[in-house]
């Protein structure tokens, strides 16, 4: 078991029995989670995006067009945050108060770098592409030159990280037990529905195995 | 049609196509997600965490224990943004490059402030239940008033916000369309699974009706 050494603003503070900083706990959540929120600050105020992301490693990383906002690093490093939710279930207790919702959550702080090597970007995006949709790079059309220089990645070193996780079933105050309404959890999940294809599919081409066999219980939108 | 007038920075500037004002739009998404992205500044740098939330009107509203450094909104109003995020489905082009995600999503920017009022705390929580699991509030054993004084509650009006949404097939370069590999939409969703009875559950309670036809095409994790 590899842990994270926690600094202060990643100590979990609220509920800390909560808290995590397994590295295998945490490269797990990354791994099955689609979509992060990205934090960033503009002119002294809070913005929040949602994006997609890969881990390679014990680094994250993000991407998209250089005129995002989100991506507007410079020479010098910036401070961004990024979180990664995934919902598992609605905890209903018996009081309003201890309703709650099992998830998996992970926190990462620190401050992002650029990644200028068109090589090192190829295998990001790779990564990424196969993330999202495990298998899909090796039939994809790959990015060109241009293309690769039209998308600005971004890297975060998973160092300042933290997980939080809820699981089970309510925890209700003692007397609250002799209730009669029900209580227990309602488990909610990430599905694949059937692939729909492009209207502009050319004809005979069949759906990929890999889209039949997308890995609905390892990946969770959130 | 009511339109919200973008601020500035409520303007969606990368893919503009994709931006929409309409408070209708938005009060759609943010009635079918369940969770927020809360983002906040502490000592100049970004933090973003997840939490429930519930619309009422023009209003939006994020709660939990006045301990929290999300919350942490003294007597003059802080800046805070809210994001919601709904993910729809994976967008296979047959570039790499033109990967994308179809989702649907609110930004919304405002200083948030402190409800102080006990009555409409209670009304606040009342709709947070109902927004979570339609019909659980008539059921739950409501709050009692050390436990209302015990929950902070911050409202963030709704008028710096927009929705970014994207629908339909890939968009792939003119040329690419000629390629052999299948491209289209992997739908994704969100569903609830059997509820799991709390092991502390007295004998002889039945799942309530409201779990059994709980919207799963219309609440979504994100």
């Amino acid at each position: 078991m590899t842990a994270i050494s926690p600094t202060d603003r990643a100590t979990v503070r609220r509920l800390p029995k909560r808290g995590n900083y397994d590295r295998n706990t945490i490269n797990a959540i990354l791994d099955e989670g689609l979509i992060c929120h990205v934090g960033f600050v503009v002119d002294g105020a809070p913005r929040v995006i949602p994006t997609g992301y890969v881990r390679i490693g014990d680094n994250l990383y993000i991407h998209g067009s250089p005129a995002s906002a989100m991506l507007a690093v410079g020479g010098k490093p910036q401070e961004i945050s990024i979180t990664v939710t995934l919902i598992d279930g609605l905890v209903l207790a018996r009081s309003a108060f201890h309703h709650s919702v099992n998830y998996r959550s992970v926190v990462i702080f620190g401050p992002a770098h650029v990644v200028e090597s068109a090589a090192e970007k190829m295998e990001i995006l790779k990564a990424f592409t196969d993330h999202m949709i495990p298998g899909r790079w090796a039939d994809a059309r790959k990015p060109t030159e241009p293309e690769l220089k039209g998308t600005k990645v971004l890297c975060v070193p998973i160092i300042e990280a933290s997980a939080k996780i809820r699981t089970g079933p309510p925890i209700d105050d003692k007397e609250d037990y002799e209730l009669s309404m029900w209580a227990g959890v309602l488990p909610l999940a990430t599905v694949a529905g059937t692939p729909i294809a492009d209207p502009d599919l050319r004809a005979g081409i069949e759906v990929p195995s890999y889209l039949k066999e997308y890995p609905v219980s390892a990946k969770q939108a959130g």
